[in-house]
């Protein structure tokens, strides 16, 4: 019966069931109101990102930053916003490698009640040895170029793993599409500060079908879940992506 | 019992009670010295900043970073400091914004044990509706319009929360004074290594009351709390902007 | 028997039992092979630095992004490879100062578990009177000569604990060997993305006789645990420190 009550679906329509706590209500009754009239009744609603979509970015921004408190209700949430079980799944691989291991194994402790108590089984996951997405060859072995060029004889060790893990496999599982990859790993990238990375990540998020409009967005997300000060350190480099981008160059 | 235990005062004068446990005694001795000698002993009783003050800097940072090991006995000897319970609501319910959503709420699980266990009811708290502080037009107007040039046709959204829910509401609850605000928020813009933000935000402090001499040993109190990196990391940003001061130009 | 279970060694050459959970396998099968064949089958045993460094690294970067999930494990694994208890707990004591003083707590309470496990007692860690080592004065001097003529206005706290705790004492504990200390105050920086205080403290280690292969490898280790962007961030730092050390300056 806990378990039943724990993955019951807490919806954005049906009064607010997310970010209330009887803590906040009790210690913090004015964030509380916040939660239930702007952050649920209004940011998870507004257009240019679906829930689905705002899910993500949630995730990823509380797995990035090992914001334990409210993720099994997120976990949840996301299931119900439409992301599947087995995106779940890779968002936290994903993680593993661009927001920290440590962070992962949290994410996959808590991701693992909620999927028993739903009844979701190893069987609808992603397995290791899935076949991967076909790879821009030309596109890979520009950037695996410019890496080893800049940081071959810094740490041999990265520049090949950066290769063989991250951009020839795991980037190429197919339980997770690259556009949504990528909205992850900004997502993560913003959350933790990391804003000498977004450049490169922002530009080939929108190359994977991000639109600017979505991009947007994930930083009005961003900014309830990360807090205003990570947003506002990325937007100078997300503004100059956005004026740079093809298209937008007068 | 338990309840009154934990909630028992824990005060700079009677042996050094903080920052003691059983695990730093038997796993680092040395750092036990620290604390008895150097911290508890000596920095929370520098002249500078009152202890109340070094009550609000370090539950920022600890709040901020999600340090939560041993925020339970701050937010105990913060009430001891003089802290009320009704501002370290307001910190909490700042902090969701400046430091992270999820931040905040473990904050306010681990704040509810110590209100429950002093008696601290939910109606000396701060209430959502709260009359809010007058707002000085003038001035936002002008933060509003250079935010809106910046970053507006980046994020609207976020352009707009910052107006609406932050400088329009968020920071003109009467629960805690503007300047506590301004203490909280560069505490924990430092504790996160958040230094892009911090020219504007110890520029506000400072318009809101902070003297140079308080912000000075906020930073003595943040190298032990965040660490000496985090500190370091804005000493040169800090630096320029006490130089720029009007009344420190030559 | 728990006790005993959970301190049972977990190795690198006996079927790579580390970085394994039911909920890894459960939630993120991928994730566990990467673990498995790339991380625990391959990484840790790259030469360039030995798995006693390894582990001192992980450590460091365990504990200075306050990432708990696994850190009883590698405490354990860190005694398996020759870490000795006395280094665990100057490691924690540096680290309260380097990485952050809650962090060190969580770690001091996790790290004594182990420790009672495997019947280690306070008598084997070093004390807190131990006889510090010799201090090189003229370069201590010329550190706080400098510090004082950038910082000494901005705050005299933080200058004098600088000297008179860390430099004059932390950093001369015998516990833990300088070489070390600067690799676990390097990793700590590059795991928190404090790269402001990456050129003073690598040129500090490798002074203190790490070697740049060591370097570059710490960094293959930590692109694993701390995630790629960290080490993404500091390599162009990292390279810049590598270049101008003297004899590779053509």
């Amino acid at each position: 019966a806990t378990a039943t009550a724990q993955a019951a679906p807490a919806t954005t329509n049906q009064g607010a069931t997310m970010e209330s706590s009887s803590s906040l209500q009790a210690v913090a009754p004015a964030l509380q109101q916040y939660a239930d009239q702007r952050l649920m009744g209004e940011v998870w609603n507004r257009p240019g990102l679906s829930p689905r979509d705002r899910s993500v970015v949630t995730l990823a921004a509380l797995i990035a930053r090992n914001q334990t408190a409210e993720m099994q209700q997120h976990v949840s949430l996301a299931l119900d916003n439409g992301v599947k079980p087995g995106e779940i799944s890779e968002i936290i691989t994903h993680l593993a490698f661009y927001g920290g291991w440590g962070n992962a194994v949290d994410a996959a402790n808590i991701t693992q009640q909620v999927f028993q108590a739903r009844g979701i089984s190893a069987a609808q996951l992603p397995q290791a040895g899935d076949k991967l997405l076909p790879l821009n060859e030309e596109v890979e072995a520009a950037r695996a170029t410019q890496v080893a060029a800049n940081f071959g004889a810094v740490s041999p060790g990265v520049v090949q793993y950066t290769g063989e893990v991250l951009f020839r496999d795991l980037w190429l599982r197919p339980g997770l599409a690259p556009r949504d990859r990528s909205l992850v790993t900004v997502s993560a990238l913003i959350a933790n500060g990391q804003v000498a990375q977004i450049t490169y990540h922002l530009n080939r998020a929108m190359d994977n079908g991000l639109t600017q409009a979505q991009a947007s967005e994930m930083l009005t997300q961003l900014a309830f879940y990360s807090g205003w000060p990570s947003v506002f350190s990325a937007m100078p480099v997300i503004k100059e992506v956005f004026e740079k981008r093809p298209g937008n160059q007068s």
